[in-house]
């Protein structure tokens, strides 16, 4: 293993308090799957009749637990949650599919829950076979020193080469009764050498029924973490699950079938916000990142069309570089809208850099400043907002990093 | 500017000599565009009733040369072809396409060709305004000093950031007569800070008219140049141009009047290795790039299932920050072949590093040996093998090289 990577400059200066959210505990323990001297197992406990959602990689390769999350999802009941870091398995075979059911089997037995509502994540290196074994009699122990209060440790306990913790929570009103939305995440995409898997768990204990939480989070992951990227990667593993304990229920809260209920309108806002701050942290702490970027893409021919261009830009390497030069360089924003494919006006395109516009109607613009714009970019946070011509009403943005030298120098260093 | 940078570790060793092709005559000259103390136009004169075939960037913002050149190339003739270098007349609005109208109208004055027989390109600095006014009484000292051998001196003439001229030269019979098929080439993608465009341009005395050519030429195109990569970017420049003088005719060669015609199979194999050359060349010259990273995809759905996956591996920064650091990680590649899109059998995938299988049926190779493995790392030519598993007919191979510090450095400094 490398050493311990200092903590990213862009890593959020604070971090909130979160608050216990009634029916749900947490454990964690030191596995030794591959690190030593820290924790890499996580259990999360849920009562009975919590309503889980969850959305999972759309790679064509999943992990052998993502399988099996997939076909358990259905059910919308969880009871329990196991995550391991340090090893992926993914890419690990018929194996891979045994050692996740036996991780599943050993968790249900602990938990006396079904198999169907025990839900699995491993995170670490692709390809090595996964000893399940490794678990037999540990949930168990785990289980006798679960804590309400033991989310930031969970957040530790699946960190790969993540260089912080990050947890994320907000309140929200449902029939005039306060719920509260805590979640954890791990990771951008691929990260580092081995390493792959975005996670994230969102906990709440709001009455909302399995289906009205599955299409709350699945409208709420396109404008969150399907808006990031920090090298165009998809892992093998990526899984973002919510679970709703239902506890507020004794306060008051009334129970919510459908997610068109009116009655959820402050719940939505606050569950995208956490879903928000956990996606920008996953940004924050790409590889040798610098810059937080901002793309905003307006006038595309429709909101499908801009974030295509939007990741265009995002995704360019040469885009990438320039930001971390600090460089105004936009003519490379112009090549990458012209290369997304969609519709776009070359002598339309307006582009700024924050609030200073660099280029209009398909020319530099008259007033542009070279030392305006540098200034600007010296910042740490940059926007690029670009209307593409196409005189349509899409809009869309996403969130990216530069690309530095220390990108290359993770990512291109000997597994070890 | 930046000092000139030392030659690609990559670049052929050695240089082919280009015959002359009669019906064609080259001029450079040093217009002082941009840079200074070197040849930065070139003109190309062919003889009357030259044949002319086409194919240009997709990207949705092209450069004005290009909307001239798509336009004209309709008619099929050409007599004239201009490029400069240290400017790429992109994004300049309507002024850019003033300033390309005028270098042909001055082009075709200079010649005595029709503007419709006049093709352009201009390669360079993104967003700065070209002033034709500079090849005003230029041409007509450029004609009276062109010569059938000067193609060498044409290749060097439009090299932007390249690190070496482009080359290469084939002979093929058709009907039993000896053609000669040459070709010049610059820089792959968006090379360097602000230069954009690849561009190549393929001479012959064959007597093929001009629907054959388009056609063999864009046949040709999807196997060498639409199948390398640099860095994903695609510019806004980006021309690919065939001539044929037809004079071979006067040494007996019969005229060809469609691509079907079983007389040119000898000249498709030979004008296809051509491109393939150039198109290698263009990837050898890549920025910083210090390994020549070939890419086969078998066991696809479809021919073109298996390029969008090749292409999937070959851009994934991951897999190529993987190269640069001589690792054999095969996991990044698995990932990649899942981001694809296209059908692929996680259980059935395997994967060859040169000779040496690393995977097998969805698993690490029981007989993987990492002392190999790397050893073969070691070297400048990386192949690599895929069967996604699919087990479909579809394959494909594309190229790439790896990605270094080097083009971080390169693509993040500060433009000057």
């Amino acid at each position: 293993m490398a050493a311990a990577a200092p903590v990213s400059p862009l890593a959020p200066k604070t971090r909130p308090f979160l608050p216990i959210i009634e029916g749900v505990r947490f454990a964690t323990a030191a596995a030794e799957i591959k690190y030593k001297g820290r924790t890499d197992v996580m259990l999360a406990l849920m009562d009975k009749g919590t309503q889980a959602a969850g959305v999972f990689t759309t790679s064509k390769c999943p992990s052998a637990p993502v399988d099996w999350c997939r076909s358990k999802i259905k059910g919308g009941k969880a009871r329990a949650l196991v995550v391991n870091s340090g090893n992926a398995n993914a890419f690990t075979g018929r194996d891979g599919l045994e050692q996740a059911k036996h991780t599943a089997v050993l968790a249900a037995k602990a938990t006396g829950a079904p198999q169907s509502e025990i839900f699995l994540a491993s995170t670490g290196v692709i390809g090595e076979p996964l000893d399940a074994g490794k678990f037999d009699g540990l949930f168990e122990r785990m289980i006798a020193s679960a804590r309400p209060d033991g989310i930031l440790e969970a957040a530790r306990a699946i960190m790969t080469t993540d260089t912080y913790a990050k947890v994320a929570t907000a309140t929200a009103r449902i029939g005039g009764v306060e719920v509260t939305i805590n979640g954890i995440a791990k990771g951008a995409g691929m990260i580092a050498p081995d390493m792959a898997t975005m996670l994230s768990y969102i906990f709440t204990d709001a009455p909302i029924a399995a289906p009205a939480l599955q299409d709350i989070l699945s409208k709420s992951v396109k404008t969150t973490f399907n808006s990031i990227t920090v090298d165009s990667d998809t892992s093998t593993s990526d899984t973002l699950m919510a679970f709703a304990t239902g506890a507020a229920a004794k306060r008051g809260a009334p129970l919510i079938a459908t997610a068109s209920d009116r009655r959820l309108t402050d719940f939505k806002l606050a569950f995208h916000g956490v879903l928000l701050d956990l996606a920008h942290q996953v940004v924050r702490d790409g590889e040798g990142c610098r810059k937080f970027v901002e793309i905003n893409v307006e006038g595309a021919a429709s909101n499908i069309a801009a974030k295509k261009i939007a990741f265009s830009i995002a995704n360019s390497p040469l885009v990438k570089t320039a930001v971390a030069g600090e460089d105004a360089n936009w003519g490379r924003i112009v090549a990458a809208v012209g290369k997304a494919g969609e519709k776009a006006d070359r002598d339309r395109l307006e582009i700024w850099f924050g609030d200073i516009r660099v280029a209009h109607k398909g020319l530099r613009d008259p007033a542009y400043s070279e030392e305006a714009t540098s200034a600007y970019m010296k910042g740490e946070d940059i926007v690029i907002t670009v209307d593409c011509g196409a005189r349509g009403k899409g809009m869309a943005t996403v969130w990216t990093c530069d690309l530095t030298k220390e990108y290359i120098a993770i990512n291109g260093d000997y597994r070890s």
